[in-house]
């Protein structure tokens, strides 16, 4: 894409409203508009690193078997009465509104009560199960308090996945195929080295639930991480009691903030028992399958990737997940010909597959180099009269700082292994 | 994907509460989930189909410099109240809710308002213009009657498109730009032949707006069609003095009932106006942008497709949006052989970038004819002992019925060329 037509432009301060680091400089890169406090919406630059998030974690939930669909926001009243969630003295985060047509709806904070409902037309026997279905959407939650940018929203995406099972080792297994779908996961987000299964509270069907929790300052959990296990626990399970279950010990735990980045539930058969959602086993009897739970806010990751890669440049995205794999910069505004070859390598890597962003604008060179640093694509590539005088493109690495100029017939060489 | 690993199920009998034929079918196949009267949940095939849709349109509209973006549900009253629109008496359909840390919000039902405040941001000069700007996005709408399945829903999916112009001239330029692009879409949607671009009451910035009317006994509006100029002209506007206006005759229009599946409109500065969008034009003056909005309803479009294609055995699907190409039907529960190059076929077509639904269930050979039909994927491949013997795989063309037994070594190329 040629940045001239680019409709979003940087900006040199941050708005004074915002006090989170992933949403200043996300604002002053034009990737996110505020709406209202904890409600944002994603500009072109965003949308893109949103989607190639959500891409990543749908490679690996349909790589598990998992089945997407997308459920509504607006949510049957009555449906929640039947597990006592619509009463908010249960559930504290509704936005609840009235039908034109008579009675309440709210919207949807999660969706185990449509999912299990859903279910129950297409579930009769063992054999349907065990299912796993997710989904991509956006959730509501009425926060008292929202200041930590996209990391906390009144509307946020989220991918929440649910399972059914017909017995307890069916759960078991699936729930550890998920829990390595999750490290996977977040591996190849580029936080895998900060992120840690975290042991949490854990409701009425399991002593713990998990939590991946990702180490950064600006997180709103405090966790104990055994770095030699790559576990943690959060504080609200941090007693000697939590701890002997675990198998660990107080001198091993290095007490950490951390955002919490995904989560994993057993949730038993809370939902299904409540809404009849029932299966005939090998012998005959009706039963309820037994569920699972499994949430990852791809906004909030990537409000996190923000906070724990960015520098004070700006943006730093892995490549993974940028919204473009390089920027191209001409300083030829004034030079036919080094625009002309500029053009001619903006061509030829697009149709390599390659997605560029393609800094053509006539302004200043340091402007661009600002900008290109504010925006955050792992690879920079300069054309300039000085570059073409040495056949060359310069390479520059966002996140090293690293230049290096590669001779033209090798550019594509190194951009495809990189 | 393995059809015994697909969550949802097929039925024989439409739920007593649904009157519209798409609802029907759909839920019939397990495309759709009725939450509420006009709130749907889209299952796997439905989200697939969908997603089909939505990607036709996004390639049609990048196609023509389209900058895709995502806003927010949640709206700023404020903002809405600086161009008349919080207030109930002026727009009827707001779902309005309350933040818990104070003051009223809405669910959006279109997006000018929040559109053109980001473009204060992002705008300043002549130079930045024109921009076209979309998004594919949930709305919201507290319709007091939803009888019409997925054709009129209370939260339903919108492409809603706006552009930005520096004058008059550019703007009309845009709009013609936009009204071919929208004939593409329906063309490569399957309804090119039965949609007709269709002047309707235009507001206070033209004298029309244009409305794309699809013909179908299920639709609410009621059109004059001019079947030699391919134009049509809404009831609304059907008075001898816009007639007129159009150069058209009443003798040669033609009364139809119809779906309205997109509509382009010019909005002139109403909103830049109002919220104060201007830019320095090239003699410095502060001048607000003319704009247009522009929008078809993806899920509105797959229930007019469902009206007008499906037949008595069920759903027919034109193949750019059909959620699998290939229904792969294997009658080999009892014949190892027959199994293995069913499963060998899958695995080839897969392979090669074919998207194959695989029928490899252990049921009846009439359950898995019906339920194909039923789902209305346009080519069916049988692989059954007769087939075997004869070296071939039958072709089955959904929409036609016509049937041919087609030699392996010649089924790739046949489906590649379809």
């Amino acid at each position: 894409m040629r940045q001239s037509h680019l409709f979003t432009k940087t900006r040199k301060e941050a708005p004074k409203d915002e006090v989170a680091k992933n949403a200043q400089l996300l604002t002053r890169a034009g990737y996110i508009h505020k709406e209202l406090a904890g409600v944002y919406s994603y500009l072109p630059l965003g949308l893109r690193t949103v989607n190639r998030i959500v891409q990543v974690i749908r490679e690996e939930m349909d790589a598990i078997g998992g089945q997407e669909l997308v459920m509504s926001a607006l949510q049957d009243k009555e449906l929640w009465a039947r597990t006592d969630r619509w009463d908010d003295k249960n559930v504290d985060v509704w936005f609840k509104t009235t039908f034109a047509s008579g009675g309440e709806t709210g919207l949807g904070a999660t969706h185990e009560e449509p999912l299990t409902r859903i279910m129950c037309d297409h579930v009769s026997s063992y054999r349907d199960l065990p299912i796993l279905a997710y989904q991509f959407q956006n959730k509501f939650r009425n926060e008292l308090r929202a200041k930590s940018g996209i990391m906390r929203g009144k509307e946020f995406l989220m991918k929440d996945m649910y399972s059914f099972s017909a017995d307890d080792e069916s759960h078991k297994k699936m729930y550890a195929l998920i829990r390595e779908a999750y490290i996977r996961v977040f591996d190849r987000l580029g936080l895998g080295e900060i992120t840690y299964p975290t042991f949490a509270s854990g409701g009425m069907f399991s002593d713990f639930s998990e939590e991946f929790q990702t180490l950064s300052e600006a997180g709103e959990d405090v966790i104990y991480v055994d770095e030699d296990k790559k576990v943690a626990v959060n504080k609200e399970v941090y007693t000697d009691e939590s701890l002997a279950k675990l198998g660990l010990t107080k001198d091993q735990l290095v007490e950490k903030r951390a955002v919490e980045v995904g989560n994993i539930f057993h949730l038993g058969t809370r939902f299904s028992e409540a809404l009849n959602m029932n299966f005939k086993d090998e012998e005959g009897n009706s039963i309820p399958a037994i569920m699972g739970c499994y949430g990852i806010g791809p906004t909030r990751v990537m409000g996190t990737i923000v906070e724990v890669l960015s520098d004070e440049k700006g943006l730093v995205w892995p490549k993974e997940i940028a919204p473009f794999e390089v920027h191209l910069v001409s300083l030829g505004n004034d030079h036919e010909e080094v625009q002309k070859e500029a053009d001619r390598v903006y061509e030829e890597l697009t149709q390599r597959g390659i997605t560029v962003l393609y800094d053509d604008r006539a302004v200043r060179p340091g402007e661009k180099f600002a900008d290109s640093d504010l925006l955050g694509i792992p690879t920079r590539l300069v054309i300039s009269e000085k570059t073409m005088t040495q056949s060359g493109v310069e390479v520059v690495d966002r996140k090293s700082g690293n230049t290096q100029l590669v001779p033209e017939s090798e550019l594509l060489k190194r951009l495809q292994s990189a």
